[in-house]
């Protein structure tokens, strides 16, 4: 029996298309509010941000966007990315369950972002936008958008999160080997930066401040976009092209799974894989198999299972619109560990509706059990995960264990969202033991939460 | 007309065997010999250190060497590796030309190292070893020899040089990740570096070294054997993978290289892309298109272009037989440069006998000019290349442009052996002016030079 199996779909098979679960939805999510009036948003109000096309994606209920030629031919550059069967893992597990996962690893920055970095560049090259303004935290985002960037010609601003800017150099010098410029927030580059320092001048930041900063520089010059790398409808559809992809792989291989896992921060590469299974779902009714969607997400920041579905903003200064979803509070600032890209208040409004509608389950892990999972899984399959990603290889190997105990031979599919090469000094304290699991401040989270703004039903 | 153009072999098309040069050569290399009575080394004399199917395979004349199936298996993880049309850098070079690259940092490590650290570790426990000890400069093969005993079963030590053991401690933390025991070196493990360390306990390591210490744990105990990542022609038939996997690419292309270029180290790389075309050629006698083979090195460590051809020790402490190469002396030190996994005395002996054989040519450049070309090539192509790998982006780059000048529109074809995201603070210092050119002391290649062991020709 073959050991390692991977499962490559032919190029002319990449998706064409990108699915909207939006057209699916037993009922639609709930509007957007503009701030000031509490009333819906159009799409004039978002135009300050982004080009049109990318609101018109925003609002879209079309089942299917066209995948526009020259965006499919970047991703040509690492896509159709690898679907394996974890047959190494399996057996060191002793479970009857086969784990398949999905490789996002394979990009040039290693992780899913450049398969909404490279349609958000082209879309803003399209409608003659020269510079984008951005945020990052541990920096996948910003280094996906620097890369995307490079190759339309657009200048890239990417504000940083201060103790990742400090702390992790190597993907800031990733984004400026792309020519993008790295400026640790919070700054002196905008008023809202400006602000937060003048009454905390070591400010460590956090994302929310970052996005304020990004949005505000957007937002005061004409010549300026925004782009965001979750958390909105268009970015969580740019990823489907995950799970499509999977969905034809899995095909090859005669099987359908039974559980899809994906670990969640603002909810894009879990959207990006579960989303074409859910839809499948909702379309067949009773007839098609009924699945378990599960969302992994860091304990340390738990929007999903310990936040409150209510209107909130999603960024710290309020700049931005209201959206319904799983939050923690915008003033909540989740305590440093290593899977940055976990570290969000708010969770994508898309995936807060499916948890309402009882459509995905959440559980949360501490990163200290995900690391002795990501280590498991290198032994065994080769490839080290991401710390993001360790959280969906635990909720794997969980289910693969549940199968062990109750004897069922289940089909488990997750996404590998990135490689942790970049992430090694995480692993270094990992194995030297010094890798502690960091519990958030239950009395700022109540604070965080009584501070929601109140929004009429 | 499509910007990237990836070509993607069919798993079925994996190759089945290794290329073996030595069948193809007009003269064979000149043998190697024992260090004690200057007569060629027979299988038993090599019996300590590696298991006798890898000391057959050093030997062989055999043109084809079947690849083991459980290795291809665990090559399917990431091989058939694509090929990549760089129309992009073509464009922003303006040149006639049209460069192809093999990219080689989809493998679990980044690099080629992989290709035969998997074998390697696959014959050790066929042959019942369960230990292999083994050296590494800036940890690539040390990091590809982990995963593949993790994979395997094996326990590896990995004598790292003292300097990258310091100052670059994400590739020693991917080793320990794949469970592997990683050691400074000079270490107080072996008699050869408590000597070292004895005169100088504060010694930064050297390659040589680092080999003389691992050969020797090997040598001294009766369950460990030694590997070694390059310069071993059973180390560059395993890299053919490469070039067989170009050339079939280049045929789906439609396409055949004028010019073939790699970086050279202890040459196995550059043996992986290139030894398939120069066999054509020798096979193929006048027929066959005449393909210009371009070794790039690094000015720092020039053994190529500035090293002798003469016998020579392959480390620092003469524990190994003498082999006929281009060296630059096993008591050189090399200054420190970026591109660690170049930084060696010596070149391997078939490449040092195609370039005596003018089979080949060989240039070096500074680093700082590699950086400017690597970044010039991931802002185009999305890639972002080891160091290492920036001498061959360098080398391609100047043939286009020499195709420029002269109005040719050759088709050059490089090896992209690994990706740059462990080396991200070389970067850094390139981006902020601070990487400078490290010339080597001419004094101390003299000495090392003078003091090459005499041997009768």
């Amino acid at each position: 029996m073959s050991e390692t199996t991977k499962y490559l779909l032919d190029e002319s098979k990449m998706p064409r298309f990108w699915y909207n679960i939006a057209a699916d939805l037993p009922r639609p999510a709930p509007p957007v509010l503009h701030p000031g009036t509490h009333q819906p948003v159009g799409p004039d109000d978002l135009a300050p941000l982004f080009p049109m096309e990318l609101i018109m994606q925003e609002v879209s209920t079309e089942r299917e966007v066209p995948i526009p030629e020259p965006v499919r031919e970047i991703f040509r550059l690492w896509r159709p990315s690898p679907l394996f069967r974890a047959r190494r893992l399996e057996k060191a597990l002793g479970t009857p369950a086969k784990i398949y996962y999905k490789y996002e690893g394979v990009s040039p920055a290693g992780s899913h972002k450049p398969n909404t970095a490279v349609p958000q560049a082209w879309y803003n090259q399209q409608a003659g936008i020269k510079k984008i303004a951005t945020e990052t935290g541990a920096g996948q985002w910003g280094s996906s958008l620097a890369f995307a960037g490079a190759l339309f010609g657009i200048d890239v601003t990417v504000f940083q999160v201060r103790v990742s800017f400090d702390q992790k150099p190597y993907r800031r010098a990733l984004m400026e080997t792309y020519g993008a410029r790295c400026i640790a927030s919070p700054s002196n580059e905008t008023n809202c930066g400006r602000a937060i320092l003048a009454k905390t001048p070591d400010h460590p930041g956090s994302l929310g401040i970052a996005i304020s900063e990004a949005v505000e520089v957007a937002a005061t010059n004409d010549d300026t976009k925004y782009a965001l790398g979750s958390v909105l409808n268009h970015v969580l559809m740019h990823q489907t092209i995950i799970g499509q992809e999977a969905m034809l792989q899995l095909e090859m291989a005669g099987d359908d799974p039974d559980v899809v896992v994906g670990c969640t921060g603002g909810g894009s590469n879990f959207a990006g894989i579960a989303f074409p299974f859910i839809g499948q779902q909702l379309r067949g009714g009773g007839k098609t198999k009924q699945r378990r969607i599960v969302a992994v997400e860091p304990a340390a920041c738990p929007s999903l299972t310990r936040g409150q579905y209510a209107y909130d903003f999603g960024d710290t200064a309020h700049m931005t619109p209201l959206t319904k979803m799983h939050t923690l509070g915008s003033t909540f600032t989740p305590p440093g560990f290593h899977a940055g890209g976990l570290r969000y208040h708010g969770m994508a409004p898309l995936v807060s509706h499916l948890k309402e509608l009882g459509l995905i389950e959440a559980t949360a892990y501490h990163q200290s059990q995900c690391f002795q999972a990501g280590v498991q899984f290198a032994r065994a399959e080769g490839i080290v995960p991401a710390p993001e990603a360790n959280h969906a290889v635990l909720g794997a190997i969980q289910e693969a264990m549940r199968c062990k105990r109750e004897g069922k031979s289940e089909v488990i599919l997750f996404n590998l969202c990135g490689h942790g090469h970049f992430d090694m000094s995480a692993y270094s304290s990992y194995a030297a033991g010094k890798l502690v699991d960091v519990p958030y401040d239950e009395a700022e989270l109540a604070m965080a939460l009584a501070g929601l703004p109140s929004v009429a039903a």
